[in-house]
């Protein structure tokens, strides 16, 4: 390896945490630099000794970074931030907003292609590498059902709907698939499963002083889209307890293709995911795309790009030899 | 869709017949030919009214194909046919003597490039699916360990193996894995784990006439690079027993990446396959890759390739903004 790849982030969260840590694992990358919204002074990085910045000076650093990994959240941050920056630096981030992913790609692809810059949108695990194994699945087995299963994990989205309920303090929410309905994908039967058939979704809750129970529950129960179609529980915990054991981010799941060739032949590709750390993962999912999306840049392919749109090989620092050498 | 893209096959075994079969299933494309070593009157295909034709006859036809699938062996048949053929049309290959890989792309590629061909050469499961499952494991979690398991399946390396053993009039093998090897695997131990304790190995042998059990079975188990290494089992059986038992060609297996985030969190990634017949979901993926060596061509992306160099979107007859919307 020569020069090292210079990776810079934008936002320093959870996410940013563990892109940090993930360019540490890399040894054909370095971190030049973190942005940040907040006071830079008031910003100490973990495990890293790189600058940390203003996010209003990121335009000074336009010959300083081959790769900037946006580490926004996908509500607020992304819309504004994907096509400012895609035309500035070469550009990933893990836009998850799935119902708005094509506007969000226009966005990028307006900004990023002028300006000759590569903008891979929507990388993670889903969308990402569960995106990539129901087209995988789709392509090798035309005649079938595709299911996709998350967790057990720690889903923020529901976590921040029960927030919001009034007479709620804190709060977390476990999706949990149903493993009734997980076998029988599993066994190539092909079900029919409804929403409320394939996962469930337990509540963790911390009242506020002097709110119901009762109030709570039914508030959350029939809340729509988030938790009437589906079987849900909730649980009154103390604050205490909500630190105590639900501080990690565990999440996973499945994406499972059933198909048939020939005539009738049953075939089950299922690819799975039991992560310890969701946002940790993550990070290291945009990491090893990075590295990619340095390479299709180098190579002038320019514009908003998704995980569909990436030779596999452009994720390894290995060379293409040694790929088919040690790995074909 | 416009024109379809014009498929024929090399070669009618057991991977040309599910070729045929995985070719009905995709509506952009049409199987053109099939070419035989045999004398084309004596093959009647399954499913197809399309033409067979003598394999010495194949140079007639390059205007006629868009891609050629090689079903042949990849002991005997590709190292000839791959760069020979990938010489006149853009071509899909299984060659599956990892070892050998190196040395076949370069022949291939040879071939090839100077033709202004397409030769996608490996593509299957494996190498194929699970190879890219490593490369995605590696990249994704630097700091871990890829296991692959393979089975409960039917080898037919090891069948051919057991077929040459004096004494054996027929017989199967099924490679296994070990249950408690991939508990531990799936529950992030990173054991080290030999030859012998990842997969069982079991025999149904149907004895020549005269032939002595002990003696084949010692022959067998003690057998160098096939069975020494593992805990083989030996089962005499009748013709009849293994014609109605053990026709079938289920295969299948699981690569695992189990790594470490941040501080040593625990991320587990796994990617299994459970196939009924083996040579029909390898024609299928045969069939995938053959869209994207079309489209390879036609960007002119020439040379020998692998799966490795192929971006996912290209398997999927749906346009890239289709899969943004329906698959991302």
């Amino acid at each position: 390896m020569g020069t090292k790849i210079r990776i810079a982030i934008a936002g320093y969260g959870n996410l940013g945490r563990g892109v940090v840590a993930a360019i540490a694992q890399n040894a054909d990358m370095e971190l030049v630099g973190v942005f940040s919204r907040r006071d830079p002074a008031s910003v100490t990085l973990l495990n890293s000794n790189a600058p940390v910045h203003a996010m209003a000076d990121i335009h000074k650093f336009k010959n300083d970074i081959d790769v900037l990994i946006l580490c926004g959240g996908s509500k607020n941050d992304l819309p504004e931030q994907g096509p400012a920056l895609a035309a500035m630096f070469n550009t990933v981030d893990s836009f998850d907003t799935h119902a708005k992913i094509p506007e969000y790609f226009q966005a990028v692809n307006q900004a990023a292609e002028p300006a000759g810059n590569t903008a891979l949108i929507s990388v993670g695990w889903d969308p990402g590498l569960f995106s990539l194994n129901r087209l995988f699945g789709e392509a090798m087995l035309p005649q079938g059902e595709t299911y996709t299963f998350w967790g057990k994990g720690l889903s923020q989205g529901h976590s921040d709907a029960l927030r919001r309920v009034p007479g709620v303090k804190a709060a977390v929410q476990y999706t949990i698939p149903v493993p009734s309905a997980v076998d029988r994908v599993r066994n190539g039967e092909l079900p029919a499963l409804s929403t409320r058939e394939k996962h469930t979704r337990d509540c963790y809750v911390v009242l506020a002083a002097g709110a119901n129970e009762a109030t709570v529950t039914q508030a959350i129960v029939t809340m729509p889209d988030y938790f009437a179609d589906y079987d849900t529980s909730v649980n009154f915990i103390t604050e205490e307890q909500l630190q105590r054991d639900h501080a990690a981010m565990p999440h996973g799941g499945f994406v499972i293709r059933s198909g048939k060739t020939g005539a009738g032949t049953q075939q089950v590709v299922e690819y799975s995911l039991k992560l310890d750390s969701n946002p940790e993962f993550t990070s290291s999912v945009l990491v090893a795309y990075a590295r990619a999306a340095f390479r299709l840049n180098q190579q002038g392919s320019v514009g908003a790009k998704t995980v569909f749109d990436v030779a596999p090989g452009l994720l390894s620092p290995k060379t293409a030899a040694d790929l088919r050498k040690e790995l074909l």
